[in-house]
């Protein structure tokens, strides 16, 4: 399957664009999307760009029933002189095709995936918002489409991708957030689907994520799933920590997702000669490294997001406070590195990003 | 939210019948399906009954990208007078009620769904099949249907039910299987949806599933996610162990679907004086039980097989084999009974069947 073959149907009906300051995220999506089919015995075939539109399946198709699913979230930006950049795009599909392999999916043509978004990209061109802090969210996922109810791995699959363009997450500039420290639900268990992107984690998190809104905190700490002691992500992020200056984040343990904006923030920490250890760190070391007076910042880090600063984490009846519930020096120059490497205006030394 | 608002409307175009003797499971469905649809501030509206056709979504709809999804598994059963019996609706969807409260899910009119069921069912009366063995599996699920990517509970939802004539499960007689247990992957943690008849579950034991056929066994007998010794579940059923004359299998511990063939064995245990117990039981357990000659029987129990005996486990390198790889007693007087309450030819003291 090459390049060539991706056949292009344009719409002939352009939707509106949606009002650049009310984007929000995942909300609004783009004119096109990108299909390709997957039948056993026949492989992956007819890669195509079609209008967007209703995907149509049998109530029975095992995505429904098995959460037969992976997913990737990615994003292309529009530089200051209106080139497209698009940021570690090999790296989604390399982890999309890990995912496969936990989920029983066939893994795709990582080059086809790669050429396809770059040609769904340029026909949906016009949709990338060039507001500061908008960008064009790229969602990649796989469904099971077999419509059989036997617990067994599809025949069929759908590998889609669809385009949003999304809001500014921080319009009123960078504001921590504070943080619920998960005791009862679990995200994820060594041996489980935690490193996968999958639907299943997500659904899994929904619980502890509703519970921690109503107390009015914007997410969830999750722990590890065995000792409930080891911190693993916060919401859908990875999570760094700064002690006595040094930048920490939780190893890849099998039940943590290798996040792509985490790898970059690594790289940018090793770059800048700031040190950054990955390690297994408890909820006993942030709490002691708070007392001690060495915690000095804490974040996460997604495509969504970039950074989310953590101005205050609630573990059971203790509220820490970090950096007074400010922005934190390093969280806010990493911040800084990596928008203005994605967006163009600060030079890529890491070959991060391509241009369209 | 009464009966009398459930819309009905009939195919114009009935379906030919598949072969009786090449039903399987799940691969086939019938003329028509139950559809109604949820709306955040609206709730549940327009129950009906129409043909049964392709479900049509966004590419958005968060079901695709975050598995926010349960669904129900139940059988409808004709006896030798040509009556239709259901067994034990009302506990499943109950059960559904308990997935939906764990998945962030508006929870459902239980009197309405069996109501929509038993109408469903009748309306398809001419689709359950009579052979031995044979039944109509019967499939309600709800999938989250908001097109939006934050991930958050959805906005919208469809609850479905679908039908589907299946063949029996022992066509040549019940024949025990051959088990592996799993080290490396995990089903379920305590904190997690195991409890839950959720996608995710599933989604994370295909791998495993995938092994243990390759090396040769049917399925995986999954162990606790914390500590990997204590036995959970057996591919997608509860599973049960006779040891020196009592039954006995793994308590309800939050990460174990409460099954509702398990809970009628136990109750049929009971009722015939047979000492059956719920309690933690260890992989070690049933390996010391093997070596001093009490491993006497072993089931798994669901509702698609009812009755699955094991005939070998296999954990590490020993080969554990049960009963010279034949049915037991027990599990044979078990099926008999269960399955004569279920197609009436045995008079059902519990209360369990309803008659359409």
């Amino acid at each position: 399957m090459t390049m060539t073959e991706i056949k292009i149907e344009l719409t002939t009906n352009k939707k509106d664009k949606p009002d650049i300051n009310n984007l929000g995220f995942g909300r609004f999506f783009t004119d096109h999307m990108f299909v390709v089919d997957y039948t056993e015995g026949k492989g992956w075939h007819e890669p195509r760009i079609i209008p967007y539109q209703p995907i149509s399946l049998d109530p029975a198709s095992k995505v429904f029933h098995y959460a037969q699913t992976v997913f990737e979230g990615l994003k292309a930006y529009l530089t200051v002189d209106n080139k497209v950049l698009l940021f570690r795009p090999e790296s989604n599909f390399k982890r999309l095709n890990a995912s496969n392999e936990r989920l029983c999916i066939p893994v795709i043509d990582e080059e086809l995936a790669l050429e396809a978004l770059k040609q769904l990209v340029e026909v949906d061109r016009e949709w990338i918002p060039n507001a500061p802090g908008t960008s064009l969210y790229i969602r990649p996922f796989i469904i099971a489409t077999e419509p059989c109810l036997g617990v067994a791995s599809s025949q069929n699959f759908q590998f889609i991708i669809i385009l949003s363009p999304v809001g500014s997450y921080y319009k009123e500039g960078i504001k921590p957030v504070k943080i619920l420290v998960e005791q009862q639900y679990v995200r994820a268990v060594a041996g489980g689907t935690g490193e996968a992107k999958t639907g299943g984690n997500y659904a899994s998190s929904l619980k502890g994520q509703e519970l921690a809104n109503k107390d009015g905190y914007s997410q969830t700490l999750w722990l590890d799933g065995r000792e409930k002691q080891y911190i693993e992500e916060v919401g859908s992020m990875n999570i760094f920590f700064k002690i006595n200056g040094t930048v920490v984040t939780p190893a890849l343990n099998g039940s943590i997702l290798h996040g792509i904006t985490r790898d970059s923030m690594i790289q940018l920490l090793k770059a800048k000669n700031i040190p950054v250890e990955e390690r297994q760190i408890s909820i006993h070391d942030i709490t002691e490294a708070y007392h001690n007076g060495t915690l000095e910042e804490a974040f996460g880090t997604g495509t969504a997001a970039v950074i989310s600063p953590i101005g205050e984490l609630k573990w059971l009846d203790e509220r820490i406070i970090i950096n007074n519930g400010e922005i934190g020096e390093v969280t806010q120059m990493l911040y800084d590195t990596l928008t203005g490497i994605q967006n163009g205006s600060i030079p890529d030394q890491f070959n991060w990003t391509i241009k369209l």
